[in-house]
């Protein structure tokens, strides 16, 4: 094989997209000691910008409560949970949604948790709580804080099971009462939709038409992305059949295709959920494919979106029911008692990654920093089922880099792969037990670290070669940091056993 | 009025029964990290042995889970809860129950959270799920610490609301099946019941006879102990009567008084649940006279039984659904945001109490230490609503006391009141905010500390008198620490200014 | 007495050069842990900008070490406590000195710690130690970081027991090898001095003549100031005589005077040690009268100089030998063990006030901030020893304001005084023990909380009256927040025992 | 090769010796944040049970003060770093030394930090000093605490620098003052010496004629063990040769082998010291070998002892002067900035070992617990320098055991060699930075960490084979965990990808 060339100056910055946002399970879990303690660790050792997910206006949030005839708007919990979020450095990404009880039309319901979706019995009761829920946020945090938070309306209306009948013209009616309403509260507030799902891009010329028409406020638009077939279940959990990690990308970008030309040209794109499965039940969340597959789409969705939002950076996730065991197939970066994925990993090494982009391939990432330091992110490159069967991938994937550098380096390499970093693996050698004991937890949080090997290279005219053989679905970050050695007279370490010349 | 002479030998040591045990919202909100941070402060400051709640069963904590055909016991919330009481040391006081829907033979539920309170299906798949529960839990935390858990068969099943149709056969029913499961599992795990609610004096005759002829296991009685009237609801709450402190030490003694002759005479008994109201929206249990009235119960309750657990510790409390203000009548000692109540310094002063009693009255508790160290706790007599009301208690009440001490001490005095150690009044004045800012709440935290003076008391003749003064609904600790001065020869406070004679 | 009526419109901003910068004891107890807890605590509380000691390169911390004929420049420990500043918001006010061993001169030193206050042997070698030192910071810390922070030339020259003979020919050399050596590095960085002691005046008009001559960098120019006559010595302590607060003013203003017209007038000023007595075992220190004497002193010095630096924060400190009680007479705002002195309190009052000055008198100072919050420090007036020995104050003193307010206020009052907020009084009575137990640690700790109080006032015309009763050398702050209610329907104080209308 | 059969009963429990003590820099240094970082680290991965130190009695600790000729006791500081220990778990092994200023007979020091090594102007004077002393620490931790702590008699008296003229007349005088002293305060208390340093055998027979003769009480008897040779000096740092690790074991043994048919015979013997190298500044310590070389000893100590304390349990050290660079040859398991080194995790590996002792050779050790879960610690056998010069070890060790198992295992493999679980290494290859910037310390902290592998066994006939290969120097701890699978039915890892059969 062919050694890549990296040239010695940027193609451009490396475009944060990938950090922009991330999901999670409904605003009531936020409330959780192990959901503030995953939140923490993720926001230490990634850092995302935004966290978005359901159920601020659902009931178990308390926003719209009644009592002997007086409505109170009650901030309670809502409070809690941006307190907590901002304690850590992250803004809401704000979903209107869905339907409390005591505005809902009818009584169907999404998840386990009961997620109310139908329209409300009032369009001015709801812009009522709309208004007062904004109102409250910028009161207690300030309108140049709120005004940098995204007001997405609803969520994926084009489906039947996230809003009644998925009927389009009674989400345009909700989306124009509701951007209305924000706009009532402050003009620079920023509102958006319509949420798709994937599947549904026939929406999007309608939509670009009835705003355009009605001069409805839209300050981006939103949808989802996943590469998953349908569900094949088994007892607490699913298999899916999972297409090429191009499709995601393909999804990323189907927004600005289709509205190319109407009014909505050139708003802000965000791909409010994304992942490979849509199932919160389907183990290839847990497995260091997940984390291969996925490594083209961070490395290159920042091209196509402003923000592609992972979906969910930990466990603590009700949709389907309470998890019956610790590795579940949860879209969580983390599973609960905060045992790192190979997904979370990759998340890692990207946060690590250098601030320019020096090159960019199908399996690797090379980018720099200002102080010479340089980082390679490579990995097996995966297709999805039509690969063959899961660990049909080769054994080995090699990358082969010529790489500038400023002087000799040290050499840093971080793995993920079947065998390395993987907790899965481990929990599986273990029995797979379902509620493990504190023991096996602190043995999976051990097993969970990337391997690490590091050396020396001696720069040869201005460059060193890096040779990376790569594990099956391995993801691997390498950091090459220039090396000016300090002086230490008199030390040599030939004379540590005392047998080298006498001093 | 008269001077008390408290005398110089302990009448005996004192009970532990006021803090054997304090209640707790349901389990699954043991889960929330404003949960577990107030559930911290209380053991920090006050120190519960265990902890009692509702929902171990019930759907929302998913012990029992089904999928394809395929059942489950599950502990990812289970073991989550228990691990985080026993880390800051408080053991479960265990109560069986509510029907998990899958096991249930009707639909009624009690609670906004809706749990199920019918009888199960089948009798036998109920015993195999407390054999799996309690099984779990040894193979987790080990047989000689499960064993020091409390039992408990449901809740008030003598209540509609709280056991479909009341029906006492049916609870005896279950009573016998699940105790003889218990024992199935180990024949040292402690079981009991019937956890009645006040009222229900009736039933201790029958369950007497019932276990007796049956041979059933009992290792101990329980029930729940409140001296409110009826709810007069007013938006977001209610207003109730009261019955004089003595109605609940009554209560307390019923369940000796009905079962003495009986087989179970002499048994453990514990009351648990008490407080004054029974409504967790009745802004009572924020306020001092609730300290006050709750006084004298602290003080003599361990006379009557081997425990009685406070009603409950947190506001993180759901059953007449989402709290709309941050004060809002809740029953706990600590309101959302962890502001500390005037009942939790009784508490807190309680576990200052010195390790003996040496007095007891109307209005007292003198103890003392084995290093010397005396304490008095004080408090304002009240009775119930037949005094008048609420502010009608005279402005001032005055103890004097001669105390025994072996030198001269330092006195350190702690107050709560209407005006001091009281955050609710500080709330109020500062126009009851139901979101407050992170400013105000800090001067709640402030304003709830206990106003604190200190001086020197001279002995004579083997006594110093202490003199008290106390404001209205006040209770208040006072500490007095003998004293051995060291030695600083040269130092002179008159000199402080450099004018005293000049060394 | 009349009442002071405040004005509603500010005279100006609140300088902020009372909390600029404060005194610590040498660097290398930056390294230990009480210190570090200390300087969080005052961090948290009163956030200052910048601290300054002795000690940087005095032998204890390493700096320049020599072995087998190489010498080496050392950062381990000044890494480790520049770091730990930083990161609680702490700036270094670098002050360059003592002379290290190696460098020495002669065998002179002052404290108990022993810096070395001889010339160095050669001023190329300490230029070099200077450069070397600065050019690791600006690598460690950025120089955008380091060019923030004040670099004074030693400590006190004029004075023979900090620079030997007080030699300021020799000085104003070292001054200028310094300084050109810092300018070597970078012209950005600030460099000052001649840091001189009270009553050393004369100093100004030379040095101002020797920099102008030779074009010496000077970027600010320092002095300290303290109140106290001679020390009048008893075991383990001293006393002292003071004047009267002005006379700490006066010395603030002296450099301004002294240099108008020369060639340095309208450089920044730094009064870079203050304090009433100068020694580090008066129990003036620990006192009540020191907090209200110095309550002037922080009110208006800030109109006089860019920052004065209270010397010190905590009782860590070893200048006179370890200290052999916990109330020593230390310099800290904390004692050992972080039981905070009545100072403490007044500049955490301080950091409360409002951003604006509404008023200022003799015996108070109020401000304003943008939110209406209106904040009022008072004390008791207090002239030096004149006034007559410790403890002859009047028993009160009161002070009466007409304040403008845009609504009814919540009114919250601190105060410390003699009896209230005031550990050493406290500690006086538990026996002045030298080496306290855990028991009564936590005893100080409790009883050097300021006394709270709080209530409501009506606006009466858009203003409130407030009526303020002072104790015995009491400080008190007072904040006036404007309330406007939350609505609560139903919800009557009168009905709480249930007694009131029935709804 | 042959293969080791592991015997399926044990021989004995696993001594706790090797855990029973650590050293300390001296008592000073306790004081400081980072030696409190390290001590609680240490202890929470390792836990010993004393820490033992020079300077409890050194004037930079403060125990005897005096002023205008008053003489104090002083335990500012003492109590703070026992305070410090006992809150994480460690309790002082004393070390009653070195001479206070104030009672020297002369001016003799030892170390840079100048350890007074002159006798008592007066033996009275010092033993009311040890009176003291104990009698302070049983006032504030209790006698039933105290008299759990070894009080040992001065440090290496033997030694020239240590104790003036090693006149050992002079110290038995001072150990009989001292011992009477110490059961003055206490009968209970434990009093024991004499401290040797190697070769001073011949003070065996002496020091118990002296205590027999005279009736001086002796609780237990202590000494020293090194294995290197003289000091080869290079700029801040030293060369030694080694005797093997043997020498070792041999020094252990040395005081039961002396002292046999004496009427000290039988007595408690604790190594109060040991390591390889007995210098501070020998980068031997901060290797792979070191930790290799010292596994035999830690495997088999506790054979001959009752303690042996591995001299210093971190980097935060003095002796000869502040070290220069991160990495010095510091006798720490930790480096400053905590860095794990080798030796440490021989300790941590140690601390992870079973209860039972199955099998010890000469490069192994097998262990067991109740449990089942069986612990194997191996390590390349090292001589001493007769070996070679240093990397001169061959690049490979096999170890081949056959174990006795109750069901499949999972293996869990943790290795520290010259590659892995590192530091130093790594620090080399990044050009060895005297004070690295905070980038470099995270690289250094994870390249810290042993490289760990998992895999599963499936039993045969009760047994598994583990065959192990090593790299150069490595220590290696494996873990076999038997493991019995949850129930997962539907769970098939070939449908990962959606392809197996469909559900």
């Amino acid at each position: 094989m062919n050694r890549v060339l990296v040239p010695s100056s940027p193609v451009g910055p490396l475009p944060s997209a990938w950090r922009e946002c991330v999901g999670t399970g409904r605003m009531n879990l936020a409330l959780r000691a192990d959901y503030q303690e995953s939140a923490a660790l993720v926001q230490q050792e990634i850092g995302f910008r935004y966290v978005r997910g359901h159920g601020l206006l659902s009931d178990d949030l308390g926003v719209l409560r009644e009592s002997q005839g007086v409505t109170r708007y009650t901030f309670t919990y809502v409070d809690q949970v941006v307190d907590s979020w901002l304690r850590i450095g992250l803004k809401p990404f704000l979903e209107l949604g869905f339907m409390p009880s005591a505005l809902a039309s009818g009584n169907q319901t999404v998840f386990w948790w009961q997620g109310n979706v139908t329209p409300p019995r009032s369009h001015d009761d709801w812009a009522a709580l709309v208004r007062a829920v904004l109102r409250h946020l910028i009161d207690r945090y300030g309108l140049e804080e709120v005004r940098t938070w995204p007001i997405e309306v609803w969520n994926e209306p084009n489906l039947t099971q996230f809003w009644q009948g998925a009927d389009r013209a009674a989400y345009f009616r909700l989306y124009e009462a509701t951007a209305r309403a924000v706009k009532d509260v402050d003009a620079s507030l920023q509102v958006g939709g319509p949420v798709l799902s994937p599947g549904a891009d026939d929406w999007w010329a309608p939509f670009a038409d009835f705003v355009a028409s009605r001069d409805v406020p839209v300050d981006f638009v939103s949808r989802h992305a996943y590469s998953s077939g349908p569900a094949q279940h088994v007892p607490f959990g699913v298999y899916q059949t999972f297409e090429p990690p191009q499709a995601l990308l393909d999804q990323f970008d189907a927004p600005r295709r289709h509205l190319a030309g109407t009014a909505l040209a050139g708003l802000p794109v965000h791909i409010s959920e994304f992942n490979t499965s849509y199932r919160p039940d389907n183990p290839i969340h847990d497995t260091a494919w997940n984390a291969a597959y996925l490594a083209p789409v961070l490395a290159g969705g920042g091209d196509l979106v402003d923000s592609f939002s992972y979906w969910t950076f930990c466990d603590v996730f009700e949709e389907e029911n309470i998890p019956t065991s610790l590795f579940h197939g949860g879209f969580g970066l983390l599973t609960h008692r905060q045992v790192r994925k190979p997904t979370f990993h990759l998340y890692a090494f990207m946060a690590r990654m250098g601030a320019s982009v020096l090159a960019r391939g199908d399996d690797h990432l090379v980018c720099r920093d200002d102080d010479g330091r340089v980082t390679v992110l490579a990995w097996q490159p995966l297709g999805g089922s039509d690969d063959g069967p899961y660990g049909s991938a080769p054994a080995t994937h090699e990358v082969r880099l010529r790489i500038p550098v400023p002087s000799d380096v040290a050499v840093v390499r971080r793995s993920v792969s079947e065998t390395e970093g993987n907790a899965w693996t481990a929990w599986r050698e273990l029995g797979r037990p379902r509620n493990p004991s504190a023991r096996v937890l602190d043995l999976l949080h051990d097993a969970s670290v990337p391997a690490l090997r590091h050396s020396a290279l001696v720069a040869v005219d201005g460059h060193v070669d890096l040779d990376l053989v790569l594990g099956r679905h391995e993801v691997t970050l390498v950091e090459l940091l220039p090396v000016t050695p300090d002086e230490h007279p008199g030390l040599d370490d030939a004379r540590l056993l005392g047998q080298g010349v006498v001093g």
